[in-house]
């Protein structure tokens, strides 16, 4: 099994190492995301190296549709088709059978449903995500549950986190399984269970105290950012993190901006992700400590500054906001990549700096020096651009 | 001026060096294409730098239409605006604004057409083209000529030729006064002067005898791989090539496969260039020695080897075929790079192997020994892939 320690709390903020069979990772820390074993934007595992990425994520249900588990179980798991040899979570499939697949139908032994690809029929539950998530080796297969949008009803809400507590369950015992097996590529594959609730406190806690009792190597916050706001969102967080193992790492799942992020390790958080980085990154949207930049805006057609002065990566190094803009204006996918690139080193690099800001005993100081600035937003940053400020 | 010397030859075939104010580059040499100051297919200056480019290309129309030359002008320069610091060739516009642009009028002062981009109407002779080449501040700027597609009627061809001769007259004269210019970025800009003629031996000797009396810094044979049949290309090389300087160096434009690469240096060509390599890579066909393969074939699905076995390119390195399949099929981003790396590293590094076999004295066994290999082509790739022996 693997370890988990905590050299370092602040409040509630946890400084993290956790040491698994694909080697250490130093929490809090940021996933970056892969979905079908590729980061969009044309950056591949070699780059996810250079940029400080300690864990890659990818996604259960795409990777079974395409180019199926099988495939990648014949050609060596994740790790060997990527050619990645740190971490790697994959999600349960859940997500995206709830919130992509046709004509879905839960019922108590699992999901029935239509491939968003080819429309054909799929049947998943907690068994069938485990078997997918063991062929393709991830180090860590989250379990497969119900992720309700916000707000529900209290009492559907009730009903489908009992359900999702009993496929925890079952995930558990058939990954139990799946790792005795001789011929299953990664033995020590770890499952972590996800806490549902919906925005319901109570619901949420006691979900939380039933499945702390499985003595699982991780536990996720999930069905957050999905509907409800910030407030919410941290609200919830207060009431149920100190209801999972503080001794297991917490992952709080599809999160966030990078106020989002220095809120949620504020509150006990060391496992996120988020396709912000690479979605936004694809639309010329770009990161920086003073808030998001649009580089497709004309006030930096003749900009030479890089997209952050001092940033250390690949695209600041070398290129200018006027070439990047005029990449993007001119549709070249070399556009797209810098500006991913630039966001995923933005997000790795800001969780080191969280890392580094509780090793020194000043997270607190660090979270609300970064929390305004960061979201200054656009306006602002067009304001001082025009003024030659930046 | 710049500096060519011609440490070896071996029959027509020049192993040459050529010292220019961005740096020394070794022929024969493949130029690889940034039609907008980009390599298509996320591919960017410091990639070309990893996979051994010597020349980047760009295209002065697209350049002229979007960003505008004023704007790289503005921003110090091609160079500068790509973060590129070697050789970078611009070619004339010339080629564009016969091939893409709308509604064309060709008089004596130059051509008016309509923007591919916008349809606002552009003039551009020979001075206009020199003006924005001088604004890019390439190294090697190319001659405003008139490529007439293959047949053509031999009166069109004669009169198109002599206004190409008086036009490259035009050409001189303007980038001579642009280059005394306190402001111009690149006051060494080099002009290469362009061999017209169609297929017609005669119309081509004649106008390359013409153009060699201007003692240009080198010479293109422009108007070939446009409708004629590779034997007709090779007839006119071995024609026209003879009568052009052999102190200079000989640029053969848009070619092309890397058969006819080995061709043209064995007829005495130092300077290649094809936009080939990106295309096919964004498409999935990638270059072997061996002949062109197919990513997207069904035969891949579960091959676990690089593209070439050997290959040291950063997609061989690191990535099987059956990953590169997945990530084309999927439509993934970082497909079409991983194949476009692997096309510009092999045309770069194939180019490096005829320069070693002509420092060797041992090109004509090479160009042998490589011509059938290199046109073996899918099929029989299929076949031996199947077979299990590939």
């Amino acid at each position: 099994m693997a370890k988990y320690t905590l050299p370092k709390t602040e409040g509630r903020a946890k400084r993290g190492r956790f040491e698994t069979v694909h080697g250490t990772v130093e929490t809090p820390l940021f996933m970056n995301v892969g979905t079908v074993a590729a980061i969009k934007g044309a950056v591949s595992t070699e780059d996810l190296r250079q940029i400080g990425c300690q864990i890659e994520l990818s996604n259960t249900y795409h990777l079974h549709v395409r180019p199926g588990d099988e495939i990648v179980y014949q050609l060596g798991g994740l790790h060997r088709f990527m050619n990645w040899d740190r971490p790697i979570l994959t999600d349960s499939g859940g997500f995206q059978v709830f919130s992509l697949a046709d004509l879905r139908k839960i019922k108590e032994e699992g999901v029935h449903f239509h491939s968003h690809i080819d429309g054909r029929k799929i049947f998943m539950g907690p068994e069938e995500s485990m078997q997918i998530q063991s062929h393709l080796a991830s180090t860590i297969a989250m379990a497969f549950d119900e992720c309700v949008e916000n707000p529900s009803p209290r009492d559907y809400v009730e009903r489908s986190v009992d359900r999702t507590t009993r496929w925890l369950v079952r995930c558990q015992a058939e990954l139990d399984r799946l790792n005795s097996l001789p011929e299953t590529i990664n033995r020590e594959q770890l499952l972590f269970g996800i806490n549902q609730g919906g925005t319901y406190a109570d619901i949420r806690i006691r979900h939380a105290e039933e499945i702390s009792q499985l003595n699982l190597p991780g536990y996720a916050v999930g069905g957050l950012a999905v509907g409800e706001s910030h407030e919410e969102m941290y609200h919830i967080l207060d009431e149920v993190v100190p209801h999972l193992p503080q001794d297991r790492p917490t992952y709080l799942m599809g999160v966030g901006t990078p106020a989002n992020i220095l809120e949620g390790v504020y509150r006990g958080i060391d496992f996120f992700d988020c396709v912000y980085p690479s979605r936004n990154g694809r639309h010329g949207h770009v990161y920086t400590w003073h808030g998001k930049l649009n580089l497709l805006n004309k006030v930096y057609e003749l900009d030479s500054a890089p997209i952050e002065e001092g940033c250390q990566c690949p695209a600041c190094r070398q290129y200018s906001r006027a070439y990047i803009r005029h990449l993007l204006k001119a549709g070249e996918m070399l556009g797209m990549r810098l500006c991913v690139l630039h966001n995923l080193y933005f997000y790795n690099t800001m969780m080191k700096e969280i890392r580094d800001s509780l090793d020194a005993g000043r997270f607190e100081t660090f979270r609300k020096e970064h929390l305004s600035s960061l979201e200054e937003g656009q306006k602002e940053i067009l304001d001082r651009a025009k003024r030659g400020r930046l």
